[in-house]
């Protein structure tokens, strides 16, 4: 459920997940109280904006005394969903996609992948690091019948959009889509782009631009 | 090594993952040739857009013919750095970088991880899917001997910054950082955030606002 009725932009969203990093920091190491100002130095962030942030939560601080680290955490774990996890259908049990049932840290910041399909007889019925994968033909079904709305897209790119659009025959509305392309999906899905090769490729372009830097001849990105 | 010296822009460099992803299936499909057309239809792209983005590789093909698949598909992994394969260190092997660690994928996408690092007296010493990981200490040294330039940053928020130092110490020019904070370093430096906790926060908000779309008094991100 969602904890608090404000607004909220997304930048300030997409920061959050950062603060309760710090503030859970915070309390491994005894800390009671924190003011923006602390939380904006850790974090490279203008305390005005921290702020704001916070505001958008609900979370309440107290003049020079700050934020309570306990309180904030429940109220930014709420706010983002981390406390009632999210359940989720995975879709291609490759690299990419064992790799993420196996990252225990999604379970954490709210995502609990409760099931994965594939559509290759030689995956179906594998269990991989204690999910089982299931026949593809059975997600539109299962989705319904669990009222389970997120899909994570692990598929082949050709595969894709197809997969996606088994999702939304089962009622999911939100899809992590991890396939190179782009989805072309009725306007009230959410597809959040997993962008990992888009980011990969520039990072590497990036790093050999720097590398042959010492020679005159080199390429840059535009 | 850059496989072609033209600019690229980075939108282009960013779908250029996508091309290959699709021409190695067409590959095993046993497609020979492909149009800028077919592959615009498949990747839900304007051709032109295609022509243009093939085109800064320096990929030729022939009127009403097309490129060949095989060729195409050289040129692009080669200008996307993928044949030859870039090493990193990660530092960081708990959830997410053993998660890392073990996606294979990376590999096939330029990136090989040769170490991994670690401040935790528990896991230096540890094997990983198969990668080493070693005391932190011994980063910018190994580093520089080795000639590493890329790091991968998969450490708890507040220790990222000071890693992320470590790593320039050592001469690492690119660094794709998995910390939920914004890194303040040199500006030859490159960084590429990876956004996973940015991209799930917002994927489960929106989830939230689609499934409570069906009350009346659902808060919206702005």
């Amino acid at each position: 459920m969602i904890g608090h009725s404000a607004k909220i932009p997304l930048p300030s969203l997409k920061r959050l997940p950062g603060y309760v990093h710090f503030l859970r920091s915070l309390k491994c190491e005894g800390v009671a109280t924190v003011s923006t100002t602390a939380i904006g130095r850790a974090l490279r962030l203008d305390p005005t904006q921290v702020r704001k942030d916070l505001a958008c939560t609900g979370a309440e601080g107290r003049p020079r005394v700050g934020y309570r680290v306990d309180d904030l955490i429940v109220v930014l774990e709420e706010f983002l969903g981390w406390r009632n996890v999210s359940e989720a259908f995975l879709v291609g049990a490759g690299h990419l996609g064992s790799a993420l049932l196996g990252y225990e840290g999604l379970r954490n910041h709210g995502l609990d992948v409760i099931a994965a399909f594939d559509s290759h007889p030689a995956k179906v019925g594998q269990d991989v690091h204690g999910v089982k994968v299931l026949d593809i033909e059975r997600l539109p079904g299962l989705a319904r019948r669990m009222g389970v709305h997120i899909g994570v897209l692990t598929v082949p790119v050709d595969a894709a959009q197809e997969v996606a659009e088994r999702m939304v025959e089962g009622g999911i509305l939100s899809i992590w889509n991890f396939a190179p392309v782009s989805l072309q999906l009725p306007e009230k899905i959410f597809v959040q782009n997993g962008e990992l090769y888009a980011q990969l490729a520039v990072l590497l372009r990036r790093t050999e631009e720097a590398v042959s830097r010492k020679t005159p001849s080199t390429p840059e990105v535009a």
